[in-house]
């Protein structure tokens, strides 16, 4: 399988770095909307292209990773580049989902190409957790709960206050709330029950903590409705500790069975990872070789996680997978 | 869908019961190899006949759950019953899944049928969670625990040494272990360093404890490579306290990504089950949704939970789907 990049960000590295662990896929190049000779990747004899060159290519990849954001890069670039190539994207605006996906649906048959929407952890994994969850058991409830780790909009907005020079935002589940899930008592959680945020901040020199702190806290949509907890930090300290990326959370299904339903039954899905990016471009990967395989099927159109049969996924033929994992 | 059940012991009943908990399907009879006299379904309006008429009913039929045992029913009977059916059947004798496979996989294809095999927990949801894990993470290792739950083969084989009138076995995972393979430690782990295994036996009046111990204790296979405790009780005590068939278990994938294999994953399933067959039960039921979607798009053969898209096990459409789920 031949894998070309779009974007070259955290995203991008984490997709190149994982196809080294696919003996089956070979990164062909990287398109950037960057010089191209500012970008370097760590493979040898990949090539760096500008965007507006991409299309040249539309004989050489198999599958096209869309590494971009989605407030404004996917929207665009999804339904644009199904032109050309089987591509795949982590766009994860979940209330945007459905009309993302009849853009890149129509380009993707008028095409002929095969295209894969919102691939990663949440929405994806997760997503699918969700499904067998709720199939498996009709009458249950859901939860989901993120953390403990690095929220990127809510660090986004530690650094837009006044007097911040640098923050990270952590977002971190409630051990009392897991527990109450955990043990079926089906528990009704506020916002402020389920998770809390905290903050590591490096502030500017003389600035007001005491105001910086306040503006964090009582900040609508981000901070207002949890505990929020903020650390002032030294710049040290932050790059020494606060460097990484991780991130992970919890899908749990609880529900009843039974004549009576008098049987609880708990089903729990965790992640626990060092690096949200390269994990996300692992899924993102193994659903890339789904991609191919339909793609060779003479298959068209947009699908996502839940279109796709788990053999699909895996390298391994059907008669492996019955012999050795089933 | 209109489903038919075949046996009515512990899994017939839980598929009977979630059956009433899924709004488009319908039970239209059970069969039986007693006396269909000598059987009581729960819901109203249920036939039930003697297996030999089973033939009669292939018209009336969408799926046909099949509840025997995998030692000696399910090779004859999914293979058999096939030829009038949509078949779905929990066959778990691991090592002999190929073969069964390829008997069943003939003789749908043969008539026109999709079957599916091996559907349940283990194989089953737990295969699931293996294919994804190793998918997603391919550098990686995985670990499968079962527990806290009753085995019914170790019980079967309490029962059967000299002097015990009953017995129940629990196989219980060992904390620590679980604790290092979520920690990422990637521990190597023996037999007796991931399962123990609890005993609660009736003795037979004026029968050996000792002896009694020391045959459990010492009976290979089954139990000599485990530390196993061996609690003697009343029958009073068995009957309250022991009546139930609880299980679960817990799959785990841990690998690492990174250009440097620096950073650490790992991806917890878990379930935790008052009721193993009801549970196993549901399953099928979700499977077998997409057993009758599959049938009715022309497919015929075998299948297995790993050839199903998810969005197959689930009532709602694609639409709704991507709309609150994704």
């Amino acid at each position: 399988m031949k894998i070309g990049i779009l974007g070259y960000g955290n995203l991008g590295k984490g997709v190149e770095s994982a196809i080294r662990q696919n003996d089956d896929m070979e990164l062909v190049c990287i398109f950037t909307r960057r010089d191209p000779a500012s970008v370097h990747p760590v493979t040898e004899g990949v090539s760096v292209y500008p965007v507006d060159e991409i299309e040249k290519m539309k004989d050489q990849i198999d599958v096209l990773v869309l590494c971009g954001g989605s407030a404004t890069d996917l929207p665009k670039q999804t339904p644009e580049y199904v032109k050309y190539f089987n591509v795949i994207d982590s766009f994860d605006t979940h209330a945007r989902i459905p009309e993302h996906f009849a853009n890149v649906d129509k380009v993707a048959k008028e095409n002929g190409h095969v295209a894969m929407i919102s691939c990663g952890w949440d929405p994806g994994m997760f997503s699918i957790m969700r499904l067998y969850g709720s199939a498996v058991l009709p009458e249950g409830q859901d939860y989901t709960f993120w953390g403990k780790g690095v929220s990127q909009g809510h660090s986004d907005a530690i650094r837009r206050v006044k007097g911040v020079k640098n923050g990270k935002q952590y977002t971190i589940p409630i051990d009392e709330a897991l527990d109450a899930v955990r043990n079926g008592e089906n528990p009704e959680l506020t916002t402020r029950q389920k998770h809390v945020r905290e903050c590591f901040v490096v502030a500017e020199e003389g600035a007001d903590l005491a105001q910086i702190e306040n503006d964090i806290k009582t900040m609508p949509n981000y901070f207002a409705d949890y505990d929020t907890t903020v650390h002032f930090i030294s710049e040290e300290e932050f790059l020494a500790n606060h460097a990484g990326i991780p991130h992970g959370g919890f899908v749990f299904r609880t529900g009843v069975t039974g004549f009576d339903k008098e049987h609880k039954h708990v089903i729990e899905y965790s992640l626990k990872l060092d690096s949200n990016p390269e994990f996300t471009a692992s899924v993102i990967l193994a659903f890339a070789r789904a991609i191919n395989r339909l793609s060779e099927e003479g298959v068209s159109g947009c699908k996502t996680v839940f279109d796709i049969a788990p053999a699909y996924l895996s390298p391994l033929s059907g008669e492996e997978l019955r012999a050795h994992m089933l």
